[in-house]
């Protein structure tokens, strides 16, 4: 029977001991009849003594710190130790070099191929320490210029020892590189924002220590940027409606809400232009994500929003080029996105559906809005078309909940707060369009009134469910519903109207206040504003048995379950 | 082999012998050979010979109307008889005593906790006669003050051989209490109203005789007022509309069905206010059914249309806060509907769309056009854009008929005609709001009128369908349509409208006279116009196959049936 | 155990000898120890010796071109052959008549019942050649007026040896002459159009040779009178269009394409009024097909555009009877095909969505825009309502992609820009109606542009898609969306839109042209322009093994793939 071997050393052995006398690694020293390798002296140990049992295709035997589980060699069990093997082969040239005195080189071939360390267990309390002079590899996959220079230059120095390193990092690469099917990310994470990863699976990142800033700041940062500069359009209308007069508020919060918020879309962008350049492989895996995608509309959006923010001490009349260069990508996300929803495949309406797809609709209403406000007439009526024609569909589709959104929250979430977002941005634009908020408008901003009010009173719902950043973009449609009551209140003015006006404006601004003192203390006081971003960390493939082990390894605290299970699992 | 036995027993026997004297109850008397319970004869029987075969879990032995099924005592067995248990107590007080000297206390304390009397078979042709001071404890928990009292004053009294039969009343009462969750209402009940107790299910109460009148009165007695108030209007029109001048139609017609209608509407709200009132728990079981929850919006749908049909005589213009009142339970309502329709879990869209789903729907357009005819503005238009939002919502997803759509029937039905319900009031709501019967208008009247067509040429599908209170709620979209038609007749007069007009008229009418006979007919004649409600009576939790086969029992008048599948039963 | 046989024998070796000598066939002789006849050999030798395994209900012997497959004698094996057996019966009169001699009379009456001559395989090269003297048979079934009056004459000559024969041909006969339910279609066949037989599959008409033209004739062709009104209207419009005035486009197009219009639905309808005459049944297999229902619409909008398109050289204003007329039988099938998506079953909407469903809906549109052509206002609007209604559903529907869309394709399709057709005819529609292109119908148009964007850059897609007769129904779309395009830039005449319409009339101009080249080659060159129409031959039930097996053994060429599944079959 033969036997693949996954070994888990410890790795501040690796850096106090040299490579031969390190047990159960790849480096073999043959000085003595007693093989310093335990894996094969397990092996032969059990085979000679004809000890193993034919059910039994697990062993597991541990000698100073140093667990081996032997598996079947099978096609799959070939992948073993692919994912995070990277880690020491610089360390390992002399035990290569020792392998070519290998007396038994069938032996060692198959070794190269099956035996690599692919676990770093913290035994006891000791932490994993990452000497300087070993670069760390493992997100390479990720880097847009990653490894292959490295690469090229060891090829060409020649070392053939480095061979398995690079043959097996190859396929890392390959296994990486391709983003992973919109099945996988189905298969793969959950929650309403497919931002867990599912206890079956693996990360393809280390999930133990923090990833490089970059990879962990997603595309749902600007969400931010969404709340504040939404907040600022609310000020600016505050300010300006001869219906809140009365609330005597002047330019100054518009103005200060306007600068913060363009720089914060600065940084964010910047931020963010850094990781497609050094990242792109991440960004390609946030836009393949059923539901991070939808986020690509909230640059173009938060730009939307600022321009309809825009201070009237900085600018009066903004010119309409500006529109056409902002809905250009919004355009083109559209014809990709809607496509997608019905051209089908995985990608498929019936399938994606989320409420985080309005933020795919409401791109059309704000844009419609803007270019009636500066006074274009063709462009707005179009965007508001294709919006009304897909909101119809997005709102049955998301009412109906069909069995088949997998993503779709169980619970309430404040991801269904934007199902106000469209109807109340939808009547402000048609207000603009038509030149009167008249019944036509009045009905969708009706519309956004009873969600948000059924949204409301189901406040409860949303306890405990834990913070994300995400929850930004969430805040923006109560501001674009307080928005759309003041444009209301302008139409019909009295004590009512305005009372609403007043109140959701307070409850708008407090939300994102909220908002603001959460992720501050989160950002500067917890430090785990961007946790390790597991979205876009999953496997191409489905994980083998062996690779779900390992990470039930990695995660689990006691050994102990690990042997039961390992046994357990040994038993079938 | 443990036993549970159920025991069935004669009540009149009860009535008339010691409880020492009957048999197959818990008092068991050892003082001769001839063992007067059939049962634990039977039992030691098998066992002292050792008769019973391990595959063989029943065993049925028939003496002097005696019926003992005997079940292996799993956990499910100790469940059985928890629902009508509370019947005798009182008189097996000294059968409990004699228990004390019973020369096996091991058998005595096991049947303590099993065997209960569960099952009133009728044997024959003799009636199941309640002695007055029985009282019939079967309907307890379905009332609102019932029973605890008496058990309080049973405690206090410190009557220890009662404790089993508390105990047991409590675990009944506590399976009751808990309104079945959604699933359950699916699981357990068939037929596009859900009204039909599935082959595998129980009732908690009992199927054999009627039970009491406000039990078995439903919300959906509101449907008639529906119709006659629906009728009011339609008599209003013809009176008050230019257009229907020519068939001089005078004021008494709509006079007097409005009196009828507003007696009807008091009566029925005042009996199911008693509802209310004595029986809480079966209210609470109607609001959680997930058909009939849609006719909690009738009663306010009928104040609606009472507003709406109030003879000139009477009042010409109703003051706007009755608006506001009428409308505010309906918005209530409204907030829980469609919130659990987008909240997901088992009372999603996907899952409970019903054509009666319409009738949550069609509160907002009749709310608005009662607004709109008192000159309100806002209001009307809110409802009106609610009404609009969820009715796309609705009338696709039943267009669409999916698959998870449990409760749709297969075949056409009246509940169908519900579908011409909310567009006919949408023209007329907002031909009011916008002053004009505009395009705007006439695009739902003639959906509905297209709507109307189609069911009207299946009008042979509805053959063969038993007749049910809830027609009534479906007779009066036909009333509004001709309604609509006449409105539609004074935009546009000429001979074919006014055809139409009288056409849909005399068919509504017709229709409501038939249903008034039918009605009339099953109240006084047939005696059956108040069934037993069986959709409240479903248990809790799937019955388990002892409760099945009691059901099954009680309602087959043949019991070789039941031997035969009680001994194919025993083969598995 | 009972066998049947399956007996294939080439039809040749039939009319070459007598049927005394044929291996095989019904006739036996007994003459000689080496029986001819292997089957009878096999069985009598199985049923002698009694060796028949339990295992193994699967023989298959060949000797001298014959092949035998033994079947069990099940309910099902004797259906085995119902499907085209009525061939060479003439030929074996003398054969039933040696029969008499049959020495085993039990035996050759239960051969008369089970074996038949099922499959005419071509063995080598050699042809089947149908000798004249035998009328073929096989489309009798689809034939209005066939065989019968025969058959009553061979009933009055009395030939009993013909019983066999008839009473096979009368439940074959049974078999097609009750259209397939809905399921066997989406159950038989597969493609976007439903239009290909699933390999499990047989079809009841031979798919070796080709059909009579009338059955090969499907109602799709008046696609092509779709395809060509419609460009009659383009050409009309750029005629007449004060827009377009500076293309100087004369009225010659339009009249030389209405003329080759009105020639083409003359002649489409000529043929297909002799297939409704000579194969009725042929005709409601068509209607009772899914998606293939849908293209009885196209006659009708096809005059509709006929009307549309006159030129003002012929009529200028057309009596609105004729609007009527036309839209009798377009609201009668919608009443039928509207009624059948809502009332449930297996046509439910849920289930036979499909673009092709366009076709339902548009008709409304283009109904509602003659009738505003004519000055009707009524009417109009009522189609254009009940289009409404029904093109939010089904958009909708379409845009999900429910997993129960069984006929939807995969990949984008050409059916897909049926898409375009409704919201571009209802933005003209509507326009008519109001009188101006207001924004309620730019909204519509915008939608159909688009569309026609989203699917534009998706044309890759539809690389190497088999050509089908069923294209040209969806030209009349970008026809449509042309004819939009310039009746918008009336309302608004700039330089884009000037540059949009004549785009997109080019566009259309192109597809038609190299649809009509594509359709010449086919029809002239490779003549296969009518393909047999397998879409209405599909079986009436799930075909039973020996069906499928027979048809396997017809489509592949080489034996040994049967001989090896036959073996591998009776493993099990």
């Amino acid at each position: 029977m033969e036997k693949t071997e996954l070994q888990v050393e410890i790795p501040s052995v690796l850096k106090q001991t040299s490579c031969q006398n390190i047990k159960g690694f790849d480096c073999v020293d043959y000085g003595n009849g007693n093989n310093p390798n335990p894996l094969e002296n397990a092996i032969s140990d059990i085979e000679s003594r004809g000890e193993s049992t034919a059910g039994s295709n697990m062993t597991r035997l541990e000698r100073k710190d140093v667990i081996i589980i032997s598996l079947p060699a099978s096609p799959s069990g070939l992948h073993i130790g692919q994912t995070k093997l990277v880690l020491h082969s610089e360390k390992c040239k002399n035990t290569d070099q020792n392998n070519t005195k290998n007396p038994y080189p069938q032996l060692a071939k198959q070794k190269k191929f099956h035996s690599q360390p692919i676990l770093v267990r913290e035994n006891g309390d000791r932490k994993v320490v990452h000497s300087e002079a070993v670069r760390d590899h493992r997100f390479d996959p990720f880097k847009t210029w990653s490894g292959k220079l490295e690469r090229q230059i060891s090829n060409l120095r020649g070392k053939p020892t480095q061979e398995a390193d690079i043959e097996a990092g190859a396929s890392d690469r390959e296994e990486i590189e391709e983003a992973p099917g919109v099945d996988r990310y189905f298969d793969a994470l959950e929650g309403p924002e497919l931002d867990t990863l599912r206890a079956t699976e693996v990360s393809v990142l280390p999930e133990d220590e923090k990833w490089p800033f970059l990879l962990r700041f997603p595309v749902n940062a600007f969400g931010i940027c969404l709340g504040v500069s939404s907040q600022a359009i609310l000020w600016k209308t505050l300010n300006t409606s001869p219906a809140m007069n009365f609330l005597h508020i002047g330019p100054m919060p518009n103005l200060i809400l306007w600068w913060a918020a363009l720089a914060l879309i600065l940084f964010v962008s910047f931020v963010y232009l850094l990781k497609i350049v050094f990242y792109f492989e991440a960004v390609k895996r946030e836009y393949y994500h059923p539901v991070r995608v939808n986020f690509f509309f909230a640059p173009w959006i938060a730009c939307l929003f600022m321009a309809l923010a825009v201070p009237p001490s900085i600018a009066v009349n903004l010119r309409p080029f500006i529109w056409y260069i902002l809905m250009t990508p919004i355009f083109m996300l559209e014809l990709k996105i809607y496509g997608q929803w019905m051209s089908g495949g995985q990608r498929r309406l019936s399938k994606v559906a989320n409420p985080s797809n309005h933020l795919s609709i409401v791109g059309n209403f704000v844009g419609a809005l803007l270019g009636a406000n500066m006074g274009l007439k063709e462009g707005p009526i179009f965007f508001f078309a294709v919006g009304l024609a897909h909101y119809i569909v997005l709102f049955v589709t998301l009412y109906q909940r069909l069995p088949t959104n997998a993503t779709l929250p169980k619970e309430l979430h404040p991801v269904f707060f934007l199902f106000v977002a469209a109807p109340s941005v939808a009547c402000m634009a048609w207000a603009k369009i038509q030149g009167d908020f008249d019944y036509a408008a009045r009905i969708p901003y009706f519309i956004a009134l009873f969600l948000y009010m059924s949204l409301a009173v189901r406040v409860n719902f949303f306890r405990g469910i834990r913070f994300s950043l995400a929850w930004w973009a969430y805040t923006f449609p109560m501001t674009g519903a307080s928005i759309a009551t003041i444009k209301y209140t302008m139409a019909v003015t009295n004590i009512v109207t305005r009372s609403l006006s007043i109140c959701l404006s307070a409850i708008s601004t407090f939300t994102v206040s909220t908002l603001l003192v959460y992720t501050i203390i989160h950002a500067f006081v917890l430090r785990d504003l961007f946790p390790n971003d597991i979205s876009i960390a999953i496997t191409r493939k489905k994980p083998k048995f062996s690779k779900m082990l390992a990470h039930f390894r990695s995660s689990s605290s006691d050994s102990k379950d690990l042997d039961s299970s390992i046994s357990k699992n040994s038993e079938f």
